[in-house]
């Protein structure tokens, strides 16, 4: 039941656009049906997929193998290799963290607000399903079990889009989902899968505005910008984050360190780890080269920038320190590396990160309440933290349950998306056969 | 101090965007110093921006008077004409509706929602400004002092792009609202408008994605597409509103005529107005003579469907009725014009909105308690009525004080967006120097 699009060698660009037309219109007629069903209809449709996941392990297994063995054929790095990797365990996994939405509470119906107008009439805010949802992903197959999970909790069909290295393991999870939603009585239009590696789809999915309402790409900075640009449905943007540490005069040096040491070295790869650490200029001589130490044992190399650098080069004889270039502090990082960087005060380090941020995440380290206001007012990322770690951003962290993706746009959602994130409101208005005076 | 833009005959692409470009830096620099303002002064500068738009009464008449002979040249229609005139009494209002803003309660600021993690932690969801907010709106200068009133409350800086017609209109009124900016020590590139009549320069403000953070349509279907297509900012997108009225077996039959005729002839010109009316075939040959008479006496010229026509035809001699065409029921008539169709149920009324409506303002009349049930569940428009006129969806009405705009999209707000809708939120996470396990 896994849709098929046509190979697109030969077929003329109208039949392309036709297929991807009617996965649009299964999409919205099961999102329809979709939003009919009691919260334990739906849970119970999840249940039914984590049961067969753990049930066709072998077969998704198999796929995962033919995945793995192209992609080591084609010479992909260790790294991507283990992020395409499914094991027993991990499948186990899935099946678990199916069960985990399931248990979580559902958003949709509640009135979020409700009120009875002067005339009489009774208007509510009530909490409804986005829709159809058009997710893009590359590499991990684990994000097509998530994002179906949690698009099914709230309500919402997908279109699913996944990168080519996964497609034998992709379609062999859709397949799984959609034989559950098959025999729980839910529509198999719920959850499809557009398996043409052609790249003109993705463009076509990103303006099939008639059908689909929200795009959410989970992937790199050039799949951002391809959708800010391409797409005529509302994007979720978010996920690149050049994030940034300050520490402030009066901050606790030891433990700035161990926050410093959490926000760069735990998880180098993602996107709330810290890239820039911004020293006031009265401790920079005491605080650099403790720095330049401990950065040394958790082998990150620095670049640092003019006096900061002459600093760590006189001070922290045991410290990988380059000069930053003009770029370095727009970078995220995404590896083992730290940008540092004196200023005079709190503002100075607020129109560095004005300047080189990308308003995901960031915090000041100070035991000064005057700067710790000052900074939370004036620095508007998705989280701004005082006297905690970077990494903290995150949906499960601040007690969400779930995530869908890390928001850094303005509109709808900042920061993690849970389930209430992948809803909107429709205005419910009973009147009493009122007209507008 | 009104940003002038160079004219473009001449003038090499890059020089025209370096323009906007700057007007985008400058906007987002005045962002930053609007979000420290506290209520106080914001209420003080929009109360400044009321008196002076009294004080300039003659400079802003006579600008209008120019802008209105041109019109007149051009044979604009007495219509357009009444949208574009500014009279001594309209200023005023203006002035009134600025102090209205101002006596608005300010959302930002408030911990939309806040807790202790079980770390210790303290998280809050805080309200703050979206930012830069670019607006784009045809015809009548009101939107001007509208918009720029809504956005300073808020704390956002904007940038206008008003019609051609109303040019001097405009620039008279952001005078007028920059030097009061000036006079209470406001940034005065708070507000900012293009002044170029390039069009070009429209595709480029909807590009400028490094400054603004969402832009605002305020006029046609065309204007709309046009911004969902261009833009690589997020798009309030709406204002276009097919909406229906469905009178169903238990409708009390005369109290629907009375919303019928509130629905389409109160302002047949605006996006909650009825465009067509679904009536339950059990009732449809009562009905419909009743509908085609006060219709006619409302000069209200009917589009029927097949057996509707042929009934209106025999029962309602004094009705003004044509067949409907294959488009007539994707209308947006604008107009004293009304769709009639018969339907067998609340299910076909429910398939008749899915296939031909914008999901504005839809509505049910009826007496029957599952049926009323059936149609809120199904019906996802911005607001859905039971027993009330479509004319409700609007800000007033709902009591939010004010109105940005209408939202049909799935993202960010729906249906009426008041003060809040110009927010966005920050996560704020205050620590006790923790580290993530």
């Amino acid at each position: 039941m896994v849709m098929v699009v046509e190979k697109t060698v030969g077929l003329p660009q109208s039949k392309q656009t036709g297929t991807l037309e009617r996965m649009g219109q299964r999409a919205r007629a099961a999102s329809r049906r979709l939003a009919a069903f009691s919260t334990d209809a739906k849970n119970a449709a999840l249940l039914a997929i984590a049961e067969r996941l753990e049930e066709r392990m072998a077969t998704i297994l198999a796929a995962n193998a033919q995945d793995m063995a192209g992609a080591e054929a084609r010479g992909l790095s260790s790294a991507l290799l283990d992020r395409l990797l499914l094991t027993e365990a991990r499948v186990h996994a899935l099946a678990a963290d199916t069960r985990k939405v399931a248990a979580l509470p559902d958003p949709v119906g509640a009135d979020i607000e409700s009120r009875l107008l002067p005339n009489g009439m009774r208007l509510s805010k009530r909490r409804i399903p986005i829709g159809v949802l058009g997710v893009i992903y590359e590499a991990r197959p684990n994000v097509t079990i998530d994002i179906a999970a949690l698009s099914l909790k709230t309500g919402n069909a997908v279109i699913l889009r996944g990168g080519s290295e996964t497609l034998r393991s992709n379609l062999a999870l859709v397949e799984t989902i959609q034989d559950a939603l098959e025999a729980v009585g839910f529509p198999v239009d719920a959850v499809q899968y557009i398996d043409s590696p052609d790249r003109a789809l993705v463009t076509q999915l990103l303006r099939l505005d008639a059908y689909v309402d929200m795009i959410i790409p989970r992937g790199g900075a050039a799949l951002h910008k391809l959708c800010r640009e391409q797409a005529t449905i509302p994007v979720i943007t978010g996920g690149i984050g050049v994030c940034h540490l300050f520490v402030d005069e009066s901050a606790d040096l030891v433990r700035s360190l161990d926050i410093i040491e959490n926000a760069r070295v735990q998880r180098p790869s993602v996107c709330n780890s810290c890239d820039t650490v911004l020293v006031h200029r009265a401790v920079a001589r005491q605080f650099l080269p403790m720095l330049g130490e401990r950065m040394a044992r958790c082998k990150v190399e620095m670049r640092a920038a003019g006096e900061a650098f002459a600093l760590l080069r006189e001070h922290a004889p045991g410290a990988v320190v380059l000069e930053a270039g003009p770029d370095d502090f727009d970078q995220e990082w995404m590896a083992l590396i730290l940008g540092v960087k004196i200023v005079d005060n709190v503002e100075e380090a607020i129109q560095h990160i004005y300047d080189h941020g990308s308003e995901h995440s960031d915090g000041i380290l100070t035991n000064n309440i005057a700067n710790a206001n000052r900074f939370v007012e004036a620095i508007n990322s998705s989280a701004v933290f005082v006297n905690a770690s970077t990494r903290f951003n995150d949906g499960g962290q601040f007690g969400l349950g779930a995530e869908v993706a890390v928001s850094t746009q303005k509109l709808h959602a900042r920061g993690p998306m849970g389930l209430e994130e992948l809803t909107t409101y429709k205005w419910v208005c009973i009147g009493n056969w009122d007209v507008r005076p």
